[in-house]
């Protein structure tokens, strides 16, 4: 029996509440468990240096933690004056893994910048930032759509991600931060709508582990990947249906 | 009359809630209009270099917005790889009021960190801190009294600070960013409960003011502080009485 | 009866030399008692990226202490790899309180940087920062002014600025380092040649004060400013009376 | 057919040179095809500070290209004043995987430092990385055995890396460097000697992956480290037998 | 009798290897005893910002040591996030030696940075730097004359750098690291094909030193040089020829 | 004829003003021509961890200029964040010069540090500031001698320095600003006051230089520095006769 009673198979329970923030062109505030992540999406009429005149868009995203999301205080990074190594391997694989279901070329020359600033942490914050990052997103690009009328809505598919590790003999799901602390082998899983790997990072670092081991823990993550998707469809409302139709209304 | 109706001398709501996060020793959640600000206190059992050996505790404070908290994003200061000089000086300007009711013999040598984390700006965001930071840090006090029966109560008095400023002709109490904005002269103010100045930060950037307006002025935040702590009061519920007491149930 | 004999509202002497600067558009050696900083301001024909295209200019201000200006040596903030926060805080404000007398349409799309460098401090080096950047300011305005046949003198007054404070019971003017830091408050008050404020920045870490305490405080400083400027007046020759008088030769 | 006429299941040719510098501990020069790196391993009689007075050892590992290491010219991290996210990632990824395979407790409270400095990189450098400073870290435990006469050998199993990926509609095996910048499918894998799995991460940026050919990455990924720890195994010559063997000559 | 059995005036062994890097447009690892540095030249089509417009190229260099290139291992100069006074001065002395035999006005709009790596240090990696990088130097000219078809050829002379010192009573070139830390005195000098002088560096940090001690270092290390310049032009074979003919093929 | 009428082998006028500090432990006010220099000593009784436990002292120098010391306006090295190259390779190198005439072992475990702010630049500041660190050294080694009755005066010998170039066909002594930029060759050379050379640094970045030339400009340097010895001297007063007495009064 787990923690808070959970079965090994069982996600913790996760709430999405959209646009939270009053400035932002796409906003979230995601909870699971205990971890809790705003997401807020910027759009800007413009890429980076190494983009320009390739008549694509970019997708880029950006973590943090507040000092005080942990037990105990973290120093700010902007007090010690540089990222960590965390962060930094953090938000390059939150970025990767959004741009994988972005149609850049439909997005067009301007860039879209996903703030993920984790307010509590329990375990799973990277995964959870994925999840609400991709729900900030699509509600930013659809006011790109409809104020720029682009004939295609270019988000080609859902994304959601989950972590998966194995605590003692058992292959837990939805790891929290005690059973992270715990896992001899921990993997973070992010995955599409059609059930389509993007990013699989599994690390052993305490037990190498096995190709059955490493099977039990996808099957895991593709179940609860699968559920994680559902309640982005409902957080998204009317946006939901655009996600991976390759047409916008405008392009009716 | 004002944007929102208000009148010149009329606050915009406030709402503080207490203990939003579960591993902070204090913690609050405040709203002031538009401008919403995460607050923690953190307590540590030491005090810096410069503090150690005189037998007293240390108060400081840290502030950040999150990059999207304004109109269009911000380059986040770990990125840049430091803090900015307004952060530096609103963070300064934090800790130094709260010090001044804070008895830091009575503290004992530990320290506590106040982080003020701005969500979402709509002016007053140092103001907003202080009156935010006051709570969490009771709150964490009154954690470290319990816990170390402190014989006295080391919080002195209330705290809370408001803006002001004159825009065109009017003096206005808590300015939004619009009124901010358009403001010949911008006054932040922090009071004590017992009507006491501890900062007066009053600029005339675009005009030089007079001692009348400098009068009217403070009259104004006057008001609109001592209203504020009664709301600071009412969050604190039966840790209220304790401020200023001089005493802690230890004590008694 | 105070250190060196001074009464309560007595100042410390103040010198300023003019022109000691080979290079800059302006330039004066300032003393306050045992305080010395150079001023040179240095003019630049374009205006930093945030200003451009709007036909205005911008004067701004850097602050430095030598590392042994005190009496125990300070790390080099070159060396350290950052500007501390009261460093950052100090050249805000020196640079706030001089674009309030400039009339940045009349000085045209070009930048003055008025560098304060303390060579020895002995309390009050922001005031007499303050105090002697205006000279340095003036007088390369004048340069501009004849350079270019401007038709108005873009200063509209004269500015000067003091610190005052309560040091036990009293209210005392100008306080050298020792009794700054016996002070239960200190002020720091910015003010024109009109006898208006541009800054008033009252800290009472160690004891919050009364409205009484602060009228008293800023009739000292008032007072001592107005002395202040006349020295000021001396110092700038026949530049002196152009300031305020809203032309310039060229335009009349 | 692939470039260089090797099929899809053929890895470029490894050479390891052991023992190439005259002061570290353990050192070897690796060429994986045109990808070249020096792996040096120091050991320091001290642990960091978060692992002090556990009787503990600890591996890490840091990574950096020369500049001209690649097509064009990067600029120094040095010169930037700071690593970038990707070298962040990448020395995160070989301090861990190296620390999978030593048993730190017989190690002792000392530390070991891996260097791997790209000289040439064609694709391949955080797995060159790992299979060369693998060799390096042996060599160095091996002085450190005879040194201090360990009773075990502190290297649990051998550990080589390589990556696999997909290119057009074909799976490839270690990708050289235009390969991998047409691949829409990128994977890593660390494996020990006993055929288990450390990291597996795949990213399908361009283009999501199933299952089934994540599980063809994997075989190729297997059939590949099982032939570069046979060059590891030749590379350490009389140290090879004592890798997993849980007893040094010390112990015996 | 020196260490490894030298005399007095004996350089250690000299070898030079060209074309080791696939990418750079010149390169050479470079051997002095057991000082070991690898040089690469890179072209880029511009010039720095204050060179623009002027006609004339640009010549720089950069000088790192690999963290285990000495008898203990070094911070990376990334990880501490600059760069030591030592690296700079060495770099800008490269740099300047090599500027001094390039017409810089014959090379035209570009510029050639030369990054000198110490994979092992063993006294004298500044002037073997300088050996080295005049090779890659000459390597990468040559490709710029042929690819542009330059009718000068712009490298006006050969250049070699060796040290020389006080070691007890006795003056002796190519000193190594033992040597160099006893060296009283220690110099560095860097001369032309022609036998002029471009960099005398001589220091007795520990003892001063007379004109006639002068004298005898310079000597040795002119003879020293003179033999180097001839390896050189060995390794640079049918470029040799053309350094100092102020003509090439094109120009012909 | 020279620029303001100097024959080719005639210094700049020199001044020297001691105890223009009132903190720091030494200090002068130094003038070469318009280069003007404070130098100021700073003793603490403590090493530097590198230097612990030898019973040593230690001597070391920074460096910096004003922002406006120079034509056009610096940017401030604390403003970028880190000290240029050439910033570092002056506070070396008059660190250096100053140790080789200071007795560590007699000098105790103390270190004193030289700053040598420039306020305006006319060409030889780090010449000017090792002259005039000299002084300022001389002045607080006194203070330690005293206040710690050291037997033995730690000062060894005079220590002055000049630079001396080719500009034309002309050798000239002591190169001021616009000479220094015209020059083919620039040479710095530090000397003690029994004539031996401490540094010599010559460089040809334009044009090589022959044996001759640099036997002509050491002869030069040779004189001047012999005069600024004899007004260090006077500006030393009864100081000037302890140093290189090997002997001080305690010790007499």
């Amino acid at each position: 029996m787990r923690i808070n009673g959970r079965k090994a198979n069982e996600r913790r329970p996760l709430t999405l509440t959209a646009n939270i923030n009053k400035y932002a062109e796409g906003s979230v505030y995601i909870e699971v468990g205990d971890t809790k992540v705003i997401c807020t999406a910027t759009v800007e009429e413009k890429v980076p240096m190494f983009m320009k005149g390739q008549g694509k868009g970019w997708v880029t995203a950006e973590y943090s933690m507040l000092p005080r999301a942990t037990h105990s205080r973290n120093q700010r990074e902007s007090a010690r004056g540089k990222q960590s190594g965390r962060t930094m391997e953090i938000q390059r694989l939150i970025g990767r893994a959004l741009r994988s279901v972005v149609d850049l070329h439909a997005l067009g020359e301007r860039s879209i910048t996903i703030d993920c600033d984790v307010l509590q942490a329990d375990g799973g914050t990277r995964t959870t930032s994925i999840t609400g990052a991709f729900v900030a997103l699509a509600l930013a690009v659809n006011k790109i759509v409809q104020k720029h009328s682009l004939p295609v809505f270019p988000i080609t598919d859902y994304l959601a991600s989950i972590s998966v590790g194995i605590v003692g003999e058992e292959t837990l799901l939805d790891l929290n931060y005690e059973e992270d602390s715990k896992a001899k082998v921990d993997m973070n899983v992010v995955m599409t709508g059609q059930g389509q790997f993007v990013e699989v990072q599994g690390t052993g670092e305490e037990n190498p582990f096995s190709r059955e081991e490493l099977n039990k823990m996808l099957e895991l993550a593709e179940q609860g990947i699968h559920e994680m998707i559902e309640i982005q469809r409902e957080a998204l409302g009317p946006i939901a249906s655009k996600i991976g139709s390759k047409q916008s209304e405008a392009g009716v």
